[in-house]
């Protein structure tokens, strides 16, 4: 087998080549989420086949009642893992457009706020950029070697934006070659520039919605005022009544399932150096709002939450009203991690709100999404495997990064498949995903290609 | 002078064709809030003109920066009092225009669901009805008797309904012209049907907006959620701790100059009766709201609340959107009574605001109108003739009650010209004003004209 400095080389060589390619892909307008943008989607599922096919894939585009799937298998038989990569061609919708400099779908070179190379196009970093590091990664195995050190199947799909209806279903009916040994995700971050991660805590989800009738009509507040009953003050209340005073949610049972983090990662974590102050200051904050003894990092990737992500009722033009409403709305969510049951969790929101309305008001409820938590052993040998290639091509110890929000995929890999994921990405936090002006540093890509290559060579020797 | 049976006599005779009177004017489209009936508003403001005119009255309308004014002098200048009348001419738009049975503009007569006739039509209670039942006692009176028994000037506005942009400047401009020694003000209800009323305390109000920034932009719930303050969490606490658990306010010195009613108001109104159940049953509730150990009628006539009259924060439309928001904003109103000062109420409000707000944190108030409580003693000379004149005509005794809602127009005559108004009125509350298929029990108005004949001489003998 060549050596890996030789397949580090010729992907260092080919470089230019390897970005030529993703800005073709960068100029398909896959915009999932409107329907005007169907044929281009498809276009980048042919793109992808084609591309997959060339390198000596059996490479398909797949129907769905969406848009395709693009599913490909290479690579030996040989009795090592059989790996699944996924990624997603779709892209965030570009609006605002008056917003980027250059026009979204016109892929250029530039030059970062730290001086360094970026890659500007909506897509360049969620998701093509980071897919193509994968594919890049396999054409220099395949150059050097003639052949991936391991079997690869290969998973791209086309609704990541719009929420993935289609993949359950997809996943559902192709089982059979799906569930392999591991999956390889590539939509997650680095923890910072030049400092590679493996994600591997996800937070869970849980939301519902609350609607709140109080009178059975709005009133005037002249003559009902004092007497009735209004929901905007019941339903104030109800969400006061959700975090007691050191930021912890008071919900029955809410921490059960809920685990320290062990002292391994606490320890690596508090190595970090995370500057608290900068990332409030950020988003113009200067104290952590969450449960009180706690780090930031912890508040984010390792505890659970309690949000509410809207609120509406009476009269919200200008001026005033002075109107007693019938009705007030909230939208709440939790962030979930470990074993925290989201039907428990809902069910003991819902009590909560039972028990805090008056018995002549009536409430409904709306249930939205439900996932747990993921979180993945980091001691496995893939892991293992994993964060030893990254420390080689980083020259430091790949950080075990929780991830405050959640990648629907990996849970249903894990449930429908049972499968686990390696979670590396080459991302940063100054990507601007799904806004105006996505950039993805050209030392993302290059760095995300040589990892690719060193993760694979390390699970086929693991 | 002709006696009085002789007067009510004519007034009855006549019924009809004042009733035709009342028609002519309802069918004109006096709407003030909509510019597109500007046109209609003068001509109904001519229409007064010209029937005072007919009467006798030295009547002109005077234009303002809205809609116009009338104003009419009458009646022998005698030493006795001299009272102003105040009405309003102006009506509220008509929609939801699918809702009424016949057209808004057209009045009609009908049958009520006692069985009762009622006059159908926007306006017909609101206020055409009631300013008609003064215009019709005077002609009563002049028919009769050839003139007035006192001297009597007329004030109807045309932007009532619209939230009276002219009247204050108006008042001082002619401060001189219509300071006399009593208003009587015909814009309110009896205590229901056939039990006159006198209104003798009208709430104040204090009108308060509040805007909480947390973080200074919308934020993703996964990677922020825990670490940063949500808007609403504050906001929902704020107007939570706006109450204790017995309904009272919590306000530093918000019961400052509340008073107890007296005794006489307190056994009067327990004398009626009034059916808390049937009450709160109409509008869908059980419970009364309020301060624990108060009647409902205390609560909406003499006891101050605060009510939350809108809120909103974060995403509102379909489904879910996982942001921490940076705004949320709610409208606050406070019914006041007695001395309770508005001023020191909106600095107790928004201490209560800055207490609860993170130091991180920042808010923003609008201020909106604030408006003291007024009320009248029930044992002046006045009054008292007042309640005798309505005693004989109802054969009971006026209740003396209070409002939950505003006049502003009571406070201007006040606190601009001196003067006390006698709020007398014959409205009901089932009359849907503001509301589809308006009316005006004809009993209303025939009691009206009778009622304010009785009332002229009563005053003119105090």
């Amino acid at each position: 087998m060549t050596e890996l400095s030789a397949i580090l080389g010729i992907a260092e060589n080919n470089l230019d080549d390897s970005r030529d390619r993703l800005f073709d892909l960068l100029r398909i307008k896959s915009i999932s989420t409107d329907p005007a943008y169907a044929g281009d989607c498809r276009k980048a599922a042919q793109f992808c086949e084609d591309m997959l096919t060339e390198l000596g894939f059996d490479a398909s585009v797949r129907d769905t009642a969406g848009h395709p799937m693009v599913v490909a298998h290479g690579g030996p038989t040989n009795g090592k893992p059989h790996v699944l990569f996924y990624g997603h061609y779709d892209v965030q919708p570009p609006d605002p457009l008056d917003l980027w400099e250059t026009p979204p779908f016109e892929p250029r070179m530039a030059k970062g706020q730290a001086g360094q190379d970026i890659i500007v196009a909506r897509g360049a970093a969620d998701d093509k950029g980071q897919l193509m590091t994968f594919v890049e990664a396999c054409r220099a195995w395949i150059a050097a070697n003639g052949e991936l050190p391991v079997r690869v199947t290969i998973l791209f799909e086309g609704e990541e934006e719009s929420g993935s209806p289609s993949l359950e279903r997809f996943l559902e009916e192709n089982s059979a070659e799906l569930s392999v040994d591991l999956a390889l995700v590539c939509d997650t971050n680095m923890y910072d520039r030049g400092k590679p991660a493996v994600t591997t805590m996800l937070r869970g989800m849980l939301l519902d919605e609350v609607i709140v009738t109080a009178p059975k009509m709005d009133l005037h507040s002249g003559y009902y005022g004092g007497a009735a009953r209004n929901p905007i003050r019941i339903l104030s209340r109800i969400i006061s009544d959700l975090h007691d005073d050191h930021g912890g949610v008071t919900l029955d049972g809410f921490y059960d399932g809920v685990p320290e983090i062990d002292d391994a990662v606490r320890q690596q974590w508090q190595g970090l150096d995370f500057d608290e102050g900068a990332f409030l200051d950020e988003i113009g904050l200067k104290i952590p709002a969450g449960e009180s003894g706690r780090s930031i990092l912890e508040q984010i990737w390792s505890r659970p939450t309690c949000d509410v992500n809207g609120i509406i009722g009476g009269y919200t033009g200008e001026g005033t009203k002075t109107v007693i409403p019938s009705k007030a709305s909230a939208k709440v969510s939790f962030r979930l991690v470990g074993d925290q049951d989201p039907g428990k969790i809902r069910n003991a929101f819902r009590a909560h709100v039972q028990t805090r309305l008056p018995s002549d008001c009536s409430v409904e409820f709306i249930a939205h999404g439900a996932n747990p938590a993921i979180s993945f052993e980091t001691t496995g040998k893939w892991m293992q495997a994993a964060r030893a290639a990254l420390a080689d091509e980083y020259n430091r110890d790949a950080v075990l990064m929780g991830c405050g929000g959640s990648i629907p995929v990996v849970g249903s890999f894990r449930d429908m498949l049972g499968m686990d994921s390696l979670l590396i990405g080459f991302g940063l936090i100054d990507d601007r995903i799904h806004s105006p002006n996505e950039k993805y540093d050209l030392d993302s890509f290059k760095g995300g290609i040589r990892s690719w290559i060193r993760i694979l060579e390390a699970i086929s020797e693991a």
